[in-house]
């Protein structure tokens, strides 16, 4: 079985037997995969909140139905919160304390599960139409940078929009836009594109996070609110406890990307 | 009754009987209008053909359904192509040879008449939707443009692409594009922005055709393709006669602008 036709629930198992602890990208092609954060039911009510006004930065793929549940139904497949994921981060005030493959000692009854769609979904619906992504044609991840764009703030939850950038020659630009604009739960289309000034970008070649990719003739960057933004949020916020994925390995939903389309 | 609220078949009456014979930008709002081009059928099929691989600049929105009825029926209204316009252009072998507030005089029994769409349809859209169009709030013509983009051509009808541009900054123009794309009989999504000598625009100062718009602090100027593409295109392949509208001068239809979204 390749990375790409193992099955969702197949690699879920393996993540809960601890046989499979590595990065998911590449894996099940077609299916989307997501950002995980688990917080406390009072700090999770704000964050149901500041999720609902930050759709680009914070879109939600789905969440528990009750507190303290483990198990977030999702395409009829009830999936495991606390040991379906290959890789966990445990933070206690914003502070990183452990990384896991299993965070069952950590749970509470007071958890609240939120999924957070992730660019591998349009990515893969940009390359299908022909366009090149170049962190994945660089094999590098993607360069991500801190803005001057505000999110809507809740009491506790607040901070700018941390982007992620891809170059493209306009008529490309365009079509991603497009694209992009049909996955509103996966960023949906771009927040800005030309001038990183304009957000708040000083220095293009040193990204925030991840690295720095090439630009050819005529491309310009594109930016994409990033689900880095929750998170960062998040860890400013200092709630005493959340549980997170660890970058890179994201939990794989049996939902196929195309049905994250709206149209 | 003012300009806004004159209905689409009142209007028509009235260029019918001699009694309008004004620019229609302005009047019965919501609802389209259309360049008009009349080609004999040794021309019209070829026409069909260039207008189909060139959606963009040549989006037709209704035509004759049997050559040399001067009837075509939009919407269960019966329109008369050659009174129901308040001002048309005949040329004939390329050369304009007169301008008429009627054309009954010069039509032939092997007519074909194309309705092709205008972006006054997807500038109300953007208009409703908040964005300031410059050349609407400066009160001018939209600036045109001859390009090095290519037409698909056909045998005798061939040329490049005639853009129109509108400034917007990145947010607006990401915007403009999502609400653009929903249109494509009106011209659909543009086709560059930025960098105007990319598409071989060397002054964008001096528009080939309209009139020049202000850009504010931020603005990128965005590219559409233009309905003067295919006029352009006809009066160059010289057929023996051709029938247009003046230009302003639309045909006004009964269909409403938001008929023609696609989604």
């Amino acid at each position: 079985m390749t990375p790409h036709s193992i099955t969702p629930e197949a690699l879920r198992r393996q993540a809960r037997d601890g046989t499979f602890t590595s990065h998911t990208s590449g894996y099940c092609s077609g299916f989307v995969q997501t950002n995980l954060v688990v917080l406390p039911k009072s700090w999770a009510d704000e964050f149901f909140v500041f999720a609902q006004q930050n759709p680009k930065p914070c879109p939600l793929v789905a969440w528990s139905q009750k507190a303290g549940d483990p198990i977030v139904n999702v395409e009829n497949y009830a999936i495991d919160i606390r040991s379906d994921l290959p890789g966990y981060r445990v933070w206690k005030s914003g502070e990183l304390v452990s990384e896991q493959n299993d965070v069952s000692e950590y749970w509470q009854d007071d958890f609240v599960s939120f999924l957070i769609g992730c660019s591998f979904s349009f990515e893969e619906a940009l390359i299908a139409d022909g366009l090149d992504i170049r962190n994945i044609s660089q094999g590098t991840n993607v360069p991500m940078y801190d803005t001057n764009v505000a999110c809507t703030p809740t009491e506790r939850f607040h901070g700018n929009v941390v982007v992620s950038m891809r170059p493209f020659v306009p008529k490309d630009a365009i079509r991603m836009i497009q694209i992009c604009s049909r996955f509103p739960s996966v960023h949906g289309a771009p927040i800005h594109f030309g001038d990183p000034a304009a957000i708040g970008i000083h220095n293009i070649e040193a990204p925030d996070y991840g690295e720095p990719v090439e630009f050819r003739t005529g491309e310009v960057p594109v930016f994409t609110a990033c689900g880095v933004t929750p998170q960062a949020v998040i860890a400013a916020a200092k709630p005493p406890i959340c549980i997170t994925h660890q970058p890179g390995k994201m939990l794989v939903t049996d939902i196929p990307n195309s049905r994250l389309a709206v149209f």
